[in-house]
């Protein structure tokens, strides 16, 4: 029979074999990182293509298709190795889930190119494609996140992916500031930006209350940068144009340079973040080896009988040293789960707003982006956050709606 | 390379390894079930054996610290079968740890019984004693609840574990009114025996909410039996008993017997929830494994070559039916992750007050009972349920405590 510090030598190897699969999600999270920046820039200069038509990026478009398929060859083998049976991966049914849609997102990305080469399609649409992979890329960042139980190691994933989902909504705004730049005609297009402008600033200041320092000097160092202020003046002027007005050319292309030139530098926050999480997992593992070591010593010294007929005795002081570590334990999981309570609220936001998302897909029958828009729509009108009107949706159906 | 469709597969594949390990964990829940109910007629015998200065129930001691004995002995044998491997247990850091905790608890258990049978320690301390470890035991079940990300089951075990944490309640009155009925002395008497039947209320409203109808029935049933009538005025003449003054003998030996036989049939009503669980685990599994058959036969019709020299083609048929299932896939992840948000709900309430309890022990270098005690005053005092005042201290705390 298993003696109390056998498991609890159990309970630190469980720890570390928790760590490790941590260790190989933060890899696979700093990946799918460098892909979604990939894409970004695609879909900015597929745009650019789009709205000149044809005439500009038909080169860069090339090469930045070339680029990313080699790093989604990248990500595709790293999922391919995640999976090594029904208990290999804590919360796989939701990961798999989630690589799936990704996978089926990239098999459709040639037939995608074809259609925007040949112009097909107006850059909206295009946009819109490149916005759905992106954000099946982000959901399987989010469920890495969410399913980490180690609070320090969680709380810098939930900074990765806020950094990551608010760069995602200035790669939007980069899209979106070069269609209307090319002169293009973007329905309801001032409102639309001030989201996206609203959505990233909520998205870096949950970073900003998670992220370890050096990637928040990192970050402040960038806010200050004098081409961030030229951008802002650019941003103003933007919103302003109501499309279908003939403007000066190399407006598009500052306002192109300058967004790239932006997230660029956000990509180097990314890395930090990611070099972080990568160093932080070791030091966790190596730690919590330390104290099996430990553990396992004393195990050792219990289990080594004295003479050959007798086994060892428990002395008192052992026995003190067993208590103490039960204790210790006891209070370590408490704590545990009270830091881990804290950092997870941060992701129930967005959890809050996609089931209000869906509450509506299915109340109206719309589609997820008519949905989004919508909320965003009473958002504006309410003048209140995204997440306070999805609050009050839910309340509503649950007050209302029949039990489900 | 793995295919999108590969990955809902194995998406299937970790449900059904997910959904096993709930189906051994409902079977461990319903052995410390078993076990619970067992220590917790020990405790009230040993009362009324302590109360009595050793002249009652004598026998039945014996009898009673037996049956503990040999549940404890299959519940230990569960444990060792539990572990196979840092991987092998989801949630085993935590789980691990709270299985330490209740082995080091039965491993006092002989010293406590020997202090009993010499009458050396008073009833409360007796009582605290088994409290502490059933406490611990619950603590168990509670991790096994909180780690279920299968709704239904997950509600279920809600139910359960709340159930279980009620009839505790009932246990602890149980002792409390069997040292008041014997003529002891016990402080703040009367408020503490309202607070067990507020709280046993509180839990049996959790457990209604979440438990399927069947268990439900048998529950209100228990209900309006005639004998709860009789227990109802006991409990209320018991409360106004001021300690010390001679109590009619054939009183204490009603009160017991009332109250065991509640709690031997709150005991029927949890082998209900425990043989419902084990019902819908097994259903949950085999539904599941049907829809993998489903997918595994897609699967090898896509990879079965049409000649030997090409790969099979992927139909327009069979593209919309990998679409279809990748779109039923995302609804269903949603949907799963929006009803298991609202059940573990029920379950945070337990953590806010073991938060607030843990503040209040190190704000004041309490112990865990006197920082229980305080809480319970508090809520008292001010007229609130417990969960409110825990959710108070936290907040001032946030607000006015050191960032850790």
């Amino acid at each position: 029979m298993k003696s109390a510090l056998s498991f609890l030598v159990a309970a630190r190897e469980c720890e570390i074999g928790e760590l490790e699969q941590l260790a190989l999600s933060s890899e696979l999270v700093s990946l799918v990182g460098r892909l979604i920046h990939a894409l970004q820039k695609e879909r900015g200069i597929s745009n650019v293509y789009l709205g000149s038509q044809g005439k500009r990026f038909a080169e860069q478009r090339a090469v930045q298709a070339l680029e990313c398929d080699e790093l989604a060859l990248h990500v595709r083998r790293r999922f391919d190795e995640l999976y090594s049976g029904p208990h290999s991966v804590r919360n796989g049914s939701r990961l798999f889930g989630r690589i799936a849609a990704v996978l089926h997102g990239l098999d459709e990305l040639a037939g995608l190119r074809e259609r925007i080469g040949a112009q097909l399609l107006p850059a909206v649409e295009s946009t819109a494609a490149f916005v759905r992979l992106i954000s099946g890329l982000l959901a399987v960042v989010f469920e890495a996140a969410d399913s980490a139980n180690d609070p320090q190691i969680s709380r810098a994933l939930v900074a990765m992916f806020n950094f990551m989902q608010g760069k995602e909504f200035a790669g939007q705004e980069r899209a979106l500031g070069a269609m209307v730049f090319v002169g293009g005609t973007v329905a309801d297009c001032e409102q639309r930006w001030q989201q996206l402008i609203d959505m990233q600033e909520r998205c870096f200041q949950v970073f900003a209350d998670f992220a370890d320092p050096t990637a928040l000097e990192a970050w402040r160092q960038q806010q200050h940068a004098p081409k961030f202020a030229e951008l802002q003046r650019l941003r103003h002027l933007g919103r302003s144009l109501r499309g279908g007005a003939p403007i000066e050319a190399q407006l598009g292309q500052a306002w192109y340079d300058g967004c790239t030139e932006r997230i660029d530098a956000m990509r180097i926050v990314e890395d930090t973040l990611a070099a972080n999480l990568r160093a932080l997992c070791e030091r966790r593992i190596e730690q919590t080896r330390a104290e099996l070591r430990d553990q396992q010593a004393i195990l050792s010294t219990l289990s080594r009988p004295t003479s050959p007929h007798a086994p060892a005795p428990i002395g008192p002081q052992l026995e003190r040293s067993i208590l103490v570590m039960l204790q210790e334990q006891s209070s370590r999981l408490q704590a545990m789960s009270d830091e881990l309570d804290t950092v997870r609220a941060a992701l129930n936001e967005r959890k809050v707003i996609e089931r209000a998302k869906g509450l509506l897909m299915a109340a109206r029958r719309l589609s997820e982006d008519a949905a989004y828009k919508l909320l965003r729509e009473a958002a504006m009108n309410q003048n209140r956050r995204l997440v306070d009107v999805a609050e009050r949706i839910i309340e509503a159906r649950d007050l209302l709606g029949p039990k489900s």
